[in-house]
């Protein structure tokens, strides 16, 4: 859910069972809880300071999955159960070669940590691993057939998790889930399938972006969000044009290639981003016909990041196939 | 007002005046107007489709200044005034070198702009001249003595304002205010003065940051606003340092020298910002004694840009001299 941070974008990516969803942040987590979702993974490994806010939402929930990647983090989950009888459902965080979080797969200490969480039945249930192929983005801009490339590192990733599953069976572990994702490697998954693995977690799919698509992810045409901006300035010596959309409005995400795409006029790109304001210039360095643009022309930025661009609102406005008019408007979650 | 967007630093920024502000957007505009405060500029060339909104804060306001820099918007302001026989408050907004917005102050046309709203005294009124000598930036990370840099294009952003004032003074127009403005020339003004100009317009001076303070124009001391986060993950074989700060809380500004600064940590550099994670490396690459930073450590960033990185949040939280308890929380103004 983290792209969308919405309920209606939930309910839509989840088939309307509003069922099975992954946060990034407990205010999310909070906010799709009161929204009536159910069935939560908090996919940051969490730690003591966080876990009287998990320990509600476990009990407010039929299921609430937390993430640990530290055995100081799972010592403090397993001082006691959220209340009540309910034992926390942990997911085990495993770095499959993207470097961020999780424990070392071939590290003898990470099998001990998922035995630990079988130990104490009644304080923690062991939910499964959860990793995320997020190197799959390293291919952007690189030489060659990225698609393909993507579809390696999708292998890799869904092997390690699954061999990781396979190692902690062998050793008389359950483990329930074993979830991967990223949205490059969920778009291009391995050719010779996902065997071992039961869940898959991507966020962006849900709108996409020019970054996606340079990734190999999707087409133009799968791209389903837009910065809408107006023209304010027109300075023909310098051969720009101003727009009331600036960082503000876009994040700095893809400075190096124009922030993404000025939608129907290729002939445009974004020069640069300040803060309330922003500068287009010619793509080619032709000289720009400003008649085309009087002052107050609308135009629509594809973003290059739909996670960074939308996150900078408070709100994302639904258009009818008219591409015009507006007709529901989508409250984005904030904050931690 | 534009870099905090709070109602209490704005009343600290104005002596507790609550007048003569400079504003980014109109949301700003309307958000300060509510709040009691008059005498307000929105320093963003204006079009059409903003002048119902202009008019209802002209009505309401003692003053309110609009910025035009194009004859078409121009001529918009003067089909007619706002209502009930109030004019409009015009500034011509001039560009000094920056290249953003505003006029060429060396272009005929601009100083028929300036006598055009002389001409209708029932629809409008000439405020006077409003530049921005944002170029002072560009001296970030250049060789030699930057403040002694950043001092020349102060010198070259008042003259150049000024000579324009003297300019259309000389044609017989009334020009009530010349005023320049960027937070380093601000703070790095020219040693010889500033003749000619009545009125200055920085906007980070209130918080500074670390890109400030690379420009010479604040100390570390004087960088009043951080980014607070907790050590959330150890991996001591990759001697990185997971914490619960991603982009959502900093934006992806000052990537290339870390985000800023850890304070009271030398040894501790952002490595890289994720959605909503963030990995710490070790400033010169040591190997890192991770007992030093148990998990949930608080950790202080200095920012590298603190209008960016506030702007990810919607409030402010003011602390005691003790550096730990709220005494305050302000709200943070966001949209159009």
């Amino acid at each position: 859910m983290k792209t969308h941070k919405t309920l209606q974008g939930g309910t839509i990516c989840t088939g309307g069972s509003k069922r099975r969803i992954v946060v990034s942040t407990l205010a999310e987590a909070q906010f799709f809880a009161d929204g009536g979702f159910d069935d939560i993974i908090y996919a940051v490994p969490i730690t003591a300071d966080k876990l009287p806010l998990a320990a509600a939402l476990t009990l407010k929930l039929q299921a609430f999955h937390i993430t640990v990647d530290h055995p100081d983090a799972l010592e403090a989950v397993l001082q006691r159960a959220p209340a009540m009888g309910k034992p926390w459902s942990v997911f085990l965080m495993m770095d499959c070669g993207y470097g961020r979080d999780g424990v070392d797969p071939t590290d003898p200490d990470s099998i001990l940590m998922a035995r630990r969480l079988t130990e104490k039945t009644g304080v923690a249930a062991f939910a499964g691993i959860y990793t995320h192929g997020g190197h799959s983005y390293d291919h952007e801009g690189t030489e060659g057939d990225i698609a393909s490339k993507v579809r390696e590192t999708a292998s890799e990733e869904a092997q390690a998790a699954a061999a990781f599953g396979k190692r902690l069976r062998e050793e008389g572990i359950d483990v329930p889930v074993v979830g991967i994702g990223s949205t490059p490697t969920c778009s291009n998954p391995p050719l010779q399938g996902l065997q071992g693995i039961n869940e898959m977690h991507p966020g962006n799919y849900c709108y996409y972006d020019v970054m996606q698509e340079r990734l190999g992810s999707c087409t133009e045409e799968d791209i389903a969000v837009r910065v809408v901006t107006r023209v304010i300035g027109h300075y023909p010596k310098k051969n720009l044009l101003l727009v009331d959309m600036g960082w503000t409005a876009c994040s700095k995400q893809g400075e190096a290639c124009g922030f993404g795409r000025i939608e129907g006029h290729p002939e445009l790109t974004v020069a640069g981003l300040k803060q309330e304001a922003g500068l287009l210039k010619s793509t080619h360095g032709q000289q720009l016909d400003f008649a085309k643009y009087p002052l107050g022309t609308q135009l629509r930025l594809e973003p290059y990041h739909s996670c960074a661009h939308t996150k900078q609102h408070d709100r994302i406005h639904v258009l009818a196939d008219d591409q015009n008019t507006v007709i529901d408007t989508w409250a984005i979650c904030h904050g931690w």
